[in-house]
């Protein structure tokens, strides 16, 4: 597999601490050529589910060879598995929690190994701070040339979240649900633009069930929105996304991951 | 004009999301050997003016031939156009909005272009994250010595944001205004020292009129302030800041960015 | 002694504003081959004891020679000293105000200069950013192997915090204290594994006063604890922490840090 120097950081450790900074020391100590670039260290605490979103959306956009470091980790410390896998051509390191499940189900060739012997981790290994004694090691040695079989078996059976599916209810519903909140309040949804009408679905037209709300605004970009108007864009994400121009769906909707949402069709 | 491999990136994307990640992966698909630098990502949402007086402080310091990419685009998707310049030096990659208006106001010799053609883009250009499709891929595009008039025409009319002026209201009173406030609370206004007795402007003294305050203590650095002052000092931004040692002016006096100022001259 | 292209940067600037882009700016233009990473800028401001103990958690993972810039500077401008320092094996640049004390604590071999001399500083010098006029260009010369005396004399009092100590304040009783609070609200105290009987202290048993409660149960790992329970951990700071399992422990028992807290050996 071609070979990069970049390694990329998802956490939710923050910004506040020492311990990203630790990681990338420890990453540099066994590669000092390695060019490190972070997708967010702000996923809610110990909220696979976000992290692993996040994750899916930036991971393809990286060149060949990438090497994706990813700890989102509530069972640090039990015993969950640590993995090293490739997929689509990039590698990842992370807990074997489902923080790797859009990866998984987007790519074909998936390659994964448990992280079972401590030959190349930080030893004695932390209870707490694995990134640090499993993680960053790993994804270092990773960019040296180490082979997955190195680290420990071939595992067929990796975890992945259940993510919610498109359920048909009955001829003119279909329940869907909110997946992720952006930054701007954007409610990203497991709908896709073919899913529905307004984009080139089957039917005629639909509304919207969402919170409270009936949404009939089908609109190409955020500045066609009016003032205050709750309406639907198709977004970057490949999904599409309930939003207020210039405002904050999630916070006028009351909305969080996960909540259902309903299509009514015509 | 001198070529640097340093790229500066300036949003209002916010670090939980993978906004930021992808547009450096998109540029690290066309020169893998790009530096990146954030100024910031945590310009207010859609806050042009605060993302241009950001831009405005730190562009100056880098390097001849540094791309400063910066993107807060409230009208994305719309029909207000993508530049391409330089000035002073640099190249600026953004929406033509204003968000490169103190770089104008700054420099002599600017030469902008409309981005125009699609053919150095991701397409299909999406309507609503341009900073993925369009910015990232041209601010990397100028890195590999593609020329400004490749993406489009020349242009002569960037807009540019009208900001705030001293304005003389009578022979003792200017009128001037809070333009940025800063992490640590400092209320930073558009008045220079020149402009003011304390610091060798012309008169004898003054005071500065400012929410419900007279302020009238001028001085040289944050610690000379008392407990609790509110008081006023020449900042490193190059403009007087009013400022509360150990304190936040902004909170003290409920001042935001826009606020009229007056200074009354003895 | 070793060199490194590594910059590391620790301060309270916060990421809105330009600050941080400014500092590493001026460092590029001296050696456009630094490599730089962000220990934290989210520091509570001014607070040079948070600030120090971040530093000490992260430097010594470092790769020898690595250069730590340092600037939560409370007393910029007035005539507290600038210093640059090495110890064990890496350098250091702040303000002579405790923001190394971990390091020098930590580090048998210590070398502290003033920064005496205006020659390798950004002229005039600001009396409120030296993190641009002093403590950047003298981290980027040192990267271009000028010695440390060329910056001012060797000073052998350099400014310590004073840290709290562990008190045996009667035969059964420790008087002890929190030293820092991480992004999930753990609790870190300044008790080591060996300080007390659970993890192989004197003694037989222990219970730990914190606020209001009395904490009674010891682990080994986080996902260890009851849903809600407060209890302790050896965590990967070498100290013991007060946690809870999914929540924080820092909101729980309403702490921060310099609370004292007793240790009741049975």
């Amino acid at each position: 597999m071609q070979k990069s120097h970049i390694v990329t950081l998802l956490t939710d450790f923050g910004l506040e601490d020492h311990f990203v900074a630790v990681m990338k020391a420890i990453m540099l100590e066994v590669n000092p050529d390695l060019n490190f670039i972070d997708i967010s260290h702000m996923v809610p605490r110990h909220d696979i589910a976000s992290g692993a979103f996040v994750l899916g959306q930036a991971y393809s956009y990286f060149p060949q060879g990438t090497i994706n470091l990813a700890v989102v980790d509530p069972g640090v410390g039990t015993a969950r598995r640590a993995i090293a896998a490739t997929a689509g051509g990039r590698f990842f390191v992370a807990p074997d929690n489902g923080l790797l499940t859009y990866v998984f189900n987007n790519e074909e060739v998936v390659l994964t190994h448990e992280i079972a012997s401590d030959h190349y981790l930080r030893r004695p290994v932390s209870t707490t701070f694995q990134g640090r004694d499993v993680f960053a090691p790993v994804a270092a040695w990773i960019s040296r040339d180490i082979q997955l079989q190195q680290f420990g078996p071939q595992i067929h059976n990796p975890v992945k979240l259940k993510l919610p599916e498109l359920t048909r209810v009955r001829d003119t519903l279909i329940q869907a649900a909110i997946i992720a909140i952006d930054h701007f309040g954007n409610l990203i949804t497991n709908l896709k633009p073919e899913d529905v009408p307004p984009y080139g679905g089957p039917g005629k037209k639909c509304k919207i069930l969402a919170g409270q709300r009936e949404i009939t605004n089908f609109r190409k970009t955020f500045s066609e929105g009016l003032p205050g108007e709750v309406f639907v864009v198709p977004g970057s994400t490949g999904y599409l996304e309930i939003v207020v121009n210039n405002g904050s769906a999630a916070a006028e909707l009351n909305l969080k991951p996960g909540a259902l949402i309903g299509v009514v069709l015509a």
